[in-house]
């Protein structure tokens, strides 16, 4: 199973309604089962640098199949997977990457969110995964 | 003048009327006038080695201000641009990218559109064009 | 429906088969249906070159859902996808990628060969594919 | 002296085979004395981003003839090789990058395994290494 346009679309608004929600500017970003883009979207405002953030933290818990705030938890000095950032071509793993799962619980893809506090990033991205 | 999500929306929803309309699956980037990514959509069953050419494409265009297809006219062996495309971390310069303008005739950003022949892309880039 | 390692060794096999008959040194390339690698093989005394270039022939084969040489057909001076081998981080478009189908002819991945001539290698990749 | 394919097919059967033993999913790689990739294998459902891994910690055991994680003991802030990771296009300095020997002791190249905890991974790359 993979994701479809509509799906990933459906998540992109549902995002926004809860960025608009909580008075933030975010850059949304879908990938399917393959970690490959499907759909995107910065709002007026939000930060240029946080489209590649965005991009990132959806590939990053899609690479490893966990919000991406989990890999961070585990990079920091000392800990396991110190500076794993440097695979894959950068990985960003503070919070904000999410899994999308189908109705079976299936992984169909993840989206990721930057532009605010990783906080809100994490909390816009999982009202995006739940319009799933 | 900057082009609005809610315009690149509009650019994005004509253009994949336009690939439905002469049954194309193809993949839209939309970047403002700074050349950044607004906003993305790759349609169900397009080639996934397109999304990074859209982008390209719709970059290609507002980095020259002119349709990414008259840059490939001049980067062909023994022309004034021959192989242009190393620039700006890899151009793309057959057709398929297509500047936006408002109402003013202002350029606000450009699109890129991949995934069929350079006829169709350039065709659906333009309806995209066309839709604000 | 995605490849098997299982399928992917199968394809490896045989290929490297067809490489010993032909007296070659291959490197033979295995990715996904999301252009993510699978299984890799050098044989003994083959380019140390051929490694990226097979990963990018599959590459380059499932991002356009075609055998790699056929871009390369497009990609001349002149013609309508000139230097497209820009994008997606570098694409070869010679022959040597061909796509990998399941029995019922869906696309699940492709197989990337280099280490010799162009028909050769093409050869390579397909004796590999037509083991699924 | 360089390690063969079917030496480093071997590596992987038995890498494989614990990995299944100890009920994980892993990326496996395989380099040479160059430390150039030789065979790849990711079994099915392991993790997608841990094949970069797995080739980035067998290219650092070999780039340092040492296991990844000792240089991830003196890259930590304040030691001395603080952020060592941004050299060679990116290092993986934690558990799962064993080197390989022959039976005279001299070292052929080295394997890197990733997909579990560091401990899983370290302990699946130490089974391959023993196949030697």
């Amino acid at each position: 199973m993979n994701i479809t346009l509509e799906q990933a679309e459906k998540v992109i608004a549902a995002a926004k309604k809860k960025a608009v929600d909580i008075d933030t500017k975010m850059n949304i970003c879908v990938v399917d089962g393959g970690a490959n883009q499907v759909a995107f979207a910065r709002m007026d405002g939000a930060w240029l640098g946080s489209a590649d953030i965005a991009l990132k933290k959806a590939k990053t818990a899609r690479f490893f199949d966990m919000p991406s705030g989990e890999i961070g938890k585990l990079s920091q000095p000392g800990e396991s997977l110190y500076n794993i950032e440097h695979s894959n071509g950068g990985l960003i793993s503070f919070p904000g990457g999410v899994l999308l799962k189908n109705n079976k619980g299936e992984i169909i893809g993840a989206v990721g969110v930057s532009g605010s506090s990783v906080e809100n990033d994490h909390s816009v991205a999982t009202a995006g995964a739940n319009a799933l």
